[in-house]
């Protein structure tokens, strides 16, 4: 279970309706550029969106920790990675970052529960995506 | 059916959430201050709210105009009015504005249409709806 | 001045950022899909964003028209398009579409007024504009 | 310095806006709802938002800790709550969550820190917001 995982990466670029008053992209934006690397990665393994799918499960953010070091701006082009480091019965832990040519502008950490969709309890990650990562 | 009907006002705060890199409102967000009005204008009339009712019908922004001009800022202390100008069958026409203190910053007109959940055709507007109109 | 000028086209994908509780695209968010066409289509020109010049103008939307057609959903890959159809002295109007696949799922005109960034008020297009277009 | 600061707490209603495809409040946007709090909170001190002073500070977001324990939904009455626990000489840790009702639905720990505008470096906090608080 200790192998290291590769960092998937999503370049994006930056447009005025990322952005605030500040001249900066608002920070909580950034949650948004990393949930699109998640989606995109799982798509990369052809695994259809967690959300939507009709089997009796879901996913959802359990919790967040996110570290701003350097802020991003209109036009900017930039990498959000997602790499999974912990795979548990019923949950994910993805360490991720937004990049901008060889600066971290934000690192972050994401745990994902795997949840029924009918019960709104924990359950076990699907087989399928299990076998996937 | 000419009666003029009464304009509703929703009052609000402009946020860091609202604003862009150019220091203002995002343009795009009057379009959310003014769904926000028709939304409590609904529910002060005791129309709970019309995506998630069980019944079979759910309504949709069919078009929408927009003018701009002028801006908000950051702090502002907002009006978003909402005015029903026309009931059709399936329809209704809202005439909505934003102000601040006496000034107009952005008008506009949205017809909102009424279509059955299962099918996502037209249908006509609820009787209950109606009637509270 | 009555050439038909090119439609430029933008590939975007759907996230669930993008959404509402209706299932489907939250209608407000296609005015941003249209604004990454814009915005790409000036840099395809070389031109550099309009907002953040150091010169003294930039470009406000406005006014707008859209007409909603039929839904986007999660993951849909759409097209947001760009196309000028008038050039006027201080303003541009776009022609605007969001297509998924053969579909058109909305479709806007849209007034881009170019103004002074020190007197907000209107002025004549940049002449390295007027020249790119 | 180890006194227990109070809890301010701001009323909010969940619109369509904030809603996603999985039917509930998009997890990124309660970030958004303690912003305001934290605002709504500086504004009852009569302290003028901190972004936009002309004075050489304005406060950014370093880092934030956030858990989801329940889901939002469409039309919820929600309350946000700021409270400080921290004053250092170059930051604020705020203590946040969502609640509705008796249910706490989020919890967020926010470093705020305090930067020059000029020089984008950390800075002491301004005087008078230590006194303030």
């Amino acid at each position: 279970m200790d192998i290291l995982r590769p960092e998937f990466q999503h370049p994006l670029r930056v447009y005025i309706e990322d952005t605030d008053a500040g001249g900066i992209v608002y920070y909580v934006n950034y949650l948004k550029f990393m949930e699109r690397a998640r989606t995109e990665y799982l798509r990369s393994l052809n695994f259809e969106h967690y959300l939507l799918s009709g089997d009796d499960y879901q996913f959802v953010v359990h919790s967040a920790e996110i570290q701003y070091l350097r802020p991003a701006r209109m036009d900017d082009a930039l990498i959000a990675t997602a790499q999974i480091m912990e795979i548990h019965r019923a949950s994910l832990i993805f360490k991720q970052k937004i990049t901008r040519d060889m600066d971290i502008l934000c690192t972050a950490t994401i745990k994902i529960a795997c949840i029924s969709s009918s019960t709104l309890r924990p359950r076990a990650l699907p087989e399928k995506l299990r076998n996937l990562l």
